[in-house]
């Protein structure tokens, strides 16, 4: 006889399913935490001059990314204030100074501004200064682009400080990794069948390293056994390991950066609500993920590397880039696995922590504060 | 910072945002508007003899459009009376005299009446009166097929003819076109990611015309400066410009009942709440839009011909269609694209009209009169 | 003039429209009959050995049927009890003692007790008999598999014998098939885009036959003209027909325990809510539903033949495959038909059952009474 009663433990409970496939909730998700936080969109180093522009996806809205006459990145809603057409209709490119509307050739400034829309600027009824495109706010951080929709942003330092200086003890150790220096050598971008939390539940535990991540267990052996890493921890790769590298190798030099203390280590932090940080000594792998359904998340990965030895002709990421690869492959069959589940009576109270995934509950407590519950 | 409050002007504004992708919205439109007026559904020159019939779709509705024994045109609700089969499964085809549901082969006469239904039409307690196919309303108007849905339609004359009076100044310049003697040259079917409302729009201003539509400008200059035609205006051809053609040349006659003023005219007029009427001097094109969802239409074009000229072995339309199919697929590409600007916080309270749109107000008042709203 | 009343008839009237395409519906009937019912899922001939397993769908809910250790069939809910995945991920397979979910390793035994847990099977907060596989109640009758969703199931054969007996006027005449020995000798699946109801509808009444089946017509004349069978009733082969095939011809012997009345006779019996099992002299042929949505309907056919006679070297089910699975195929096109129908407006208020199709209405008043309406 089935019972769905969810069983007496001490151990730490998950979300309820309906968590990670109800739509409702998902749109109150995208609401109070993909519309009020800092979210991050990928990186700035693409958009070197004025005019060079990006359109990125923040929650529902479309968002154009564009480098301004005075070298700055600004942000703005995709929509032309007039009749309400996307102003930008490819992904990326290169504009003249303006961007202009096709439909009726309204046309704004790279700061926004509206300098021309035919027949009507000198209308002395029309306040051109009402219909500029409407911005966003944007920070970059570490060569990462990030965009508030909110009316009132918070300070993005004061969204990842603290997560940053916890998970290191301060934020110093994090700041010999140079992020913001380096560049990409290679983009993945998968499509995952999975609510956006459970790709960050598998990414906070390696409890599931032994039974899912043989090869990275090989490289990492902490994570056999399931380990988790308090404040200041890391992992520390296997002896006889050089690198994370599909062959154990190290192929390239450490960041230039780096203390001799960090050299063998691996840091995987989780910036909420959508950017997960891998720490090597010789290459830096993000995950931005892009939530697109209850059951759907986009995961872009770049992997970065410092530029001066990518300019080596014999530069090659791939044996970084294979291993991480594996493992991201691992992963998203087993949430996708669990994607499933969520919808099951057996699901209709969640699951369990065990007490080395405890911390996890810190993501559901989160979640429920911004969705108010 | 971004705000979504709509500026202050005293331009027009448009709908907010949500009528153009709102479920609920669409569906009281079905109701409210393409299940109570006239909505047109093709020509009639292709149902000639008895029993010739078509299949379409009015709002949620197969109908059955069929040429009955007297020779009139009759409509029926696809379904049958006994256990809700299609009746007419084929798009079209020609009937022997009887429509027959294959289902349990219960037989209607053309005129809808219920003739057999094995083993119980001589029950005494079945009034076979009750049970023929039911009727929708139809008239023919100028070749044109209308169906009504409501149980009690008002006249299409009483829909139409305002519209088409009040474009010309009297309704007698229209009837020199002689669209009813028309026959289709060539049909074109287009699915547009846009909701229908925004294809109208679209079609009622040329404000976008010199951004969008340079082939058309050069044949109809008027346009370049997006022109609005008050009532008994037309867009006039260019000089050195023969007729609306991909080269400028004319092809084939003038339509036989013009007058000299008519010939170097070009009207388009929208006959709502589906219909699109494009006068030329040797030919007419229409638009029918059949909305599918809340962003997506079917539009089907077909381009009429004086049937003596198309009797000419040479006659070929496609210098015709070829200019008017570009023009199409340039508006369906930017209709696409506002329709994606919609359900931005941007357009929350829509966009403006600039004076040389302001007649389209006239189509959002009239929605929201239709809507109760 | 369209009216959209039902016309006054003493004709038993069908379902209401919505009943076939309402969403709200279509869950409430999941809930309250899928979920309280005894569901068939197939035959268990295919489980032999202990840990042989399959992965079957009711309702909602995936459920692992397999045979354990004891060689008792046994169901569970294929969901983790620790993070909710998926514990068996292929759609049948043979385990080798236990069940293990791949994310962290969880281990269950073929009985469905948590064995295994890594680093916490000891933890004294840890009740491991709390976290057990959800099981699910499981009756074999004849072979076929049936789950019982509910906590509190009913009998079995509470559910099927009354049915059975009322069909034969007793139960031994259905013993004498000896459907639990029987193999299956080839099986169709069929995706159909139809409500689950009008499936059954369907194979109620032969009111259609005469239209839409004359093959089967041809074996089973009787059915010609519509007949109802009532209790202890059945359908005779045509003179001259041997056996159900498509030449009419015999090429195996009748089913050992038969006697000679049953010879050539067929009867189609439905088990509610998901069976249809048909009875012939020489094979036994079940339909399975499985619904899927409102509008879609996956049935799995089962030919069911005597294992002696399957040894054979020159058996060949295909005779008795083809005419079924053809009278299959004319019916989905129908039901297909009859699905379109539901939402138009004529059908608002349902259509009717004419005399010997009266008793379908049982099948309405026994959904009415599970919904509580």
């Amino acid at each position: 006889m089935t019972t769905t009663t969810r069983p007496e433990s001490s151990f730490a409970s998950t979300l309820p399913g309906r968590y990670y496939y109800d739509p409702a909730l998902y749109a109150l998700e995208q609401e109070r935490i993909f519309s009020q936080m800092w979210v991050c969109v990928g990186r700035a180093e693409q958009l070197l001059e004025p005019g060079a522009y990006q359109v990125v996806t923040v929650g529902q809205e479309s968002v154009i990314v564009v480098r301004n006459r005075s070298n700055e990145l600004q942000a703005f809603l995709n929509v032309c204030r007039h009749r309400g057409a996307r102003v930008c209709t490819e992904a990326s490119g290169q504009l003249k100074g303006s961007i202009q509307c096709r439909y009726h050739a309204w046309t704004y400034g790279l700061d926004g501004r509206l300098l021309g829309a035919p027949n009507v600027l000198n209308d002395e009824q029309f306040d051109r200064t009402q219909f500029g495109l409407l911005s966003v706010a944007l920070t970059v951080w570490e060569g990462t682009i990030w965009l508030n929709l909110s009316d009132n942003p918070s300070s993005l330092d004061d969204q990842l400080r603290t997560t940053i200086s916890g998970r290191f003890g301060s934020y110093e150790p994090f700041l010999r990794y140079g992020v913001g220096q380096l560049k990409v050598g290679k983009t993945i971008t998968y499509e995952v069948n999975s609510n956006w939390k459970l790709i960050i539940e598998n990414f906070m535990e390696c409890y599931h390293c032994g039974p899912m991540h043989p090869e990275l267990c090989d490289l990492l052996p902490g994570y056999r056994n399931g380990a988790v890493y308090s404040d200041g921890d890391s992992a520390m790769l296997a002896d006889g390991v050089e690198a994370f590298t599909v062959t154990g190798k190290a192929s390239r030099p450490h960041l230039p950066g780096l203390l001799p203390e960090d050299l063998r280590r691996y840091y995987g932090i989780e910036l909420l609500p959508n950017m997960l940080l891998n720490l090597f000594h010789d290459h830096v792998l993000i995950h931005t993920l892009y939530p697109q359904a209850p059951n759907h998340t986009r995961i872009v990965c770049d992997w970065l590397f410092d530029p001066v030895v990518m300019q080596d002709s014999e530069f090659d990421p791939m044996d970084a880039v294979n291993i991480f690869d594996l493992v991201n492959r691992q992963d998203w069959e087993v949430c996708q696995w669990t994607q499933q589940g969520m919808t099951s009576k057996a699901y209709k109270n969640g699951g369990i922590y065990v007490p080395n995934e405890r911390h996890i509950r810190g993501l559901c407590d989160f979640v429920l504060a911004k969705l108010g519950e």
